[in-house]
């Protein structure tokens, strides 16, 4: 079983990574959040020995959160794979020249298990399996092969989305924010997944019925292209993420549309990265709990 | 004067809030940035006197950076003014029945001052001024009175664009957040503030030359509408920010089109809120310092 990184807050609030067990039954607590991003490759060389835990804690003891800095960006591209593109809105539009890249604010991210809230004037809410790449350097208009060099980790994701808010406007952010809507999965170590080109397996699972199959070699925009146009603007720092884009099999453009309610389960199920699986929640799980789920 | 609430950086990266004095020649440090935000009607209600202060610096021993969370939202209206919908590519379409809502990461923020440096694949950078409300409560499902109220108070900023990046796919998220892109006034308090509903002016200079006037109530979206809106999807916190949009005026629909070049100075001044003055650098200066000059 490879390294697999999370998160883990503690009732003060501070936030430590840490790495879980083979057996996946309890954690080792490595080090502080900040500590871990500034030397991201130091603390994902090798699996660490009980020398190197500051403690090992059961399951239960802890609260699982992304280990994501509270000032990363969550880079997402939104047309990544050929089938989505061509069943989506923006498909009479053809593939778009350049990666479609949105934000997301850490603060809507969460981890497996905790419940998505369905937002009051959305019918459901829509999934998107998909990859994350952790960028671990600093890259100011870096090249292609420097920008996919510095990729230290991915994650599986699920970037949920609230479609009307989505599609209110030009403009997909407010969709893309809602409380909770961002379950992601333990980082595992880039030196284990390999590269994505290898075409790993993503799909998405609603109540057990498989509703995404793709592959990451399908993707139109890579990696490191991707991380590389996006240093030409802004400068890349260890903990920012860039999500890659879900292939087709969304549900709000089925016909009917499927969309997630409260009582459903939803999984993502990457190759080499695990399974993320979250239960889908009432609005009122908003007002009982205001916020985000993250570390923020 | 009003109370000015500015940020400062302290040499160990920690980050603490403090007020302008009314010579603007020293700033008192009031608490450090999360316990402001944990009670920010409570730094915000009067003006401080010396005995709350933790210490009284010249300016020149601070480094002032914006007084925003790593993990606030920035969340910015595009098209809220008509006659800025009107000049603009999406003028085909209309005046949009929703605010258009796009994300900042807070590591584009910078303050008055820096250097906003123009990146590769630009020729140039163009200004939008306009005012940014920063909201002092936790909203959820809120309506426009109750998050109108929960204002605490507004800022000068300057939404600097890079518009090739805005414009290479639909989404505008990588030229809305290029390094050191997005330069924000000091907070002043709501109450001296007044409602924007009453019509402050708004006014961009570039190296002294008027090119945009306009009024906050001219405004198509108002906060208070609009932060109610954002509410009913994802819960806002304290210390999250509004930028409200900007009037007519900005450079790339001008004939020619006219863009911000290294050796410009651009000025954003808001009546009741102040100067907010920034120089313009060449890429090199993202070569030479890295990354944001934000807080996170």
């Amino acid at each position: 079983m490879p390294m697999r990184i999370v998160g883990l807050r503690h009732t003060d609030g501070s936030v430590h990574v840490g790495t879980l067990t083979d057996d996946g039954r309890q954690v080792g607590v490595l080090t502080g959040l900040a500590e871990f991003w500034a030397e991201p490759r130091r603390w994902l060389a090798g699996e660490p020995d009980s020398a190197q835990m500051a403690a090992v804690l059961p399951l239960d003891e802890v609260e699982f959160v992304p280990p994501v800095l509270p000032g990363a960006r969550v880079i997402c591209i939104g047309l990544n794979y050929l089938k989505h593109v061509a069943e989506g809105s923006y498909a009479s539009e053809g593939v778009p020249r350049h990666p479609t890249l949105f934000a997301r604010w850490p603060s809507s991210l969460t981890v497996g298990g905790v419940g998505i809230p369905v937002p009051p004037d959305e019918d459901g809410v829509d999934w998107e399996g998909e990859v994350v790449a952790w960028v671990g350097d600093t890259l100011v208009d870096a090249t292609p092969d420097k920008a996919l060099a510095a990729v230290v980790g991915y994650s599986a994701f699920n970037d949920v989305t609230s479609r009307r808010a989505q599609k209110l406007t030009s403009q997909w952010t407010l969709g893309k924010n809602g409380d909770r809507s961002g379950p992601l999965g333990p980082l595992v170590p880039a030196a284990v997944v390999g590269d994505l080109r290898d075409g790993l397996t993503v799909e998405t699972r609603v109540n057990g019925t498989m509703v995404q199959q793709g592959r990451t070699d399908e993707m139109v925009y890579t990696v490191g292209d991707t991380l590389s146009l996006i240093s030409r603007t802004l400068t890349l720092r260890p903990g920012d993420l860039l999500a890659t884009g879900t292939p087709s099999g969304v549900g709000y453009s089925r016909t009917p549309p499927w969309l997630l309610r409260p009582g459903d389960e939803v999984e993502v199920v990457v190759e080499r990265l695990g399974v993320l699986r979250n239960p889908v929640v009432a609005n009122q799980a908003r007002h009982e709990r205001p916020g985000s789920g993250a570390s923020v």
